[in-house]
């Protein structure tokens, strides 16, 4: 028998300045369940006319290393999905996205089991600026093509699962070419 | 600046019956990154002879609503993840795998800004238990082909990030045969 209906009582075990930690215990349980509660992700797939992928390298303390994701960040305040995800294509790696081209490719749940929020999966053409912003403390940007970023993937250097699950969006829809895993 | 070199400093923040909030402050910071420190994930992508997909629905306090996902779990003290993703199929489909089938297509992280451990992604062939195991309290096994799995994932009904990420991996390798997102 599935548990279809809620009525959990919540509250806020831990607080943090990027998360709360939320308890929801759920009706006849007597320990709750733990999650976090944070803004929704975004994560764009940025283009360039000569198929170059833009991709940030920044040291993750999650993970205790240096890794190569796809821009990303959180959904601010009173700002689209759309917007953010430009905003931080723009701030991480000085590209520029033609907003006409933006697609979304869809909307995921990052971890059912363990994190609240959704993740905003998009694509967009992007060409460097002319004149780019300060590049955000501690990120690097770089950019390669989609048979690199396969290697990168197959060498687990690639490795956010989030970002992973964006290019599958992209790819199934037809917004990016890739090819196999070897 | 990439930061190259942690040397932070560690303590549980908060403590629960899953996983353990980790803060991490790192030289020359005021405040700590906080993280979830847990078990490794495992999940599968398990086939039947004829190509049907073995799925679990659930309900889901993170997100308080009922998924649909491939089977997945935590790998045990003591166990492999292997080992880990045989047992979470059995336990939770009541479907047995051919371990010989049994293929690695990838190890990611399930979210490099906020969790630490690894995610084992796997594929292998199962068929339905002669006299399958009392089913996992509150889980519901089903079965669907690959193209309606896509029409899952298209109308946002398959929506976990880390599963997804699994079936780019399946896919890309050559294990799992999947059609675009319409």
């Amino acid at each position: 028998v599935i548990i279809n209906s809620a009525n959990f009582t919540e509250e806020i075990a831990f607080s943090t300045p990027w998360f709360d930690l939320l308890a929801r215990t759920l009706p006849g349980h007597a320990s709750p369940m733990y999650s976090l509660k944070l803004p929704d992700y975004v994560s764009v797939v940025a283009e360039t006319a000569d198929n170059q992928i833009v991709l940030v390298k920044q040291y993750r303390a999650a993970v205790d290393r240096i890794t190569t994701e796809i821009p990303s960040g959180y959904v601010d305040p009173g700002e689209t999905p759309e917007t953010a995800a430009l905003r931080e294509l723009a701030e991480e790696t000085g590209y520029a996205a033609d907003p006409a081209t933006l697609q979304l490719a869809g909307v995921l749940t990052p971890d059912t089991g363990r994190i609240g929020n959704r993740l905003w999966c998009f694509y967009v053409k992007a060409h460097k600026m002319a004149a780019p912003p300060a590049p955000e403390h501690g990120i690097e940007s770089l950019t390669c093509d989609a048979p690199r970023l396969m290697e990168l993937i197959g060498k687990g250097e690639f490795e956010c699962a989030l970002h992973v699950a964006v290019l599958f969006l992209c790819a199934t829809r037809g917004f990016l070419k890739i090819n196999s895993l070897t």
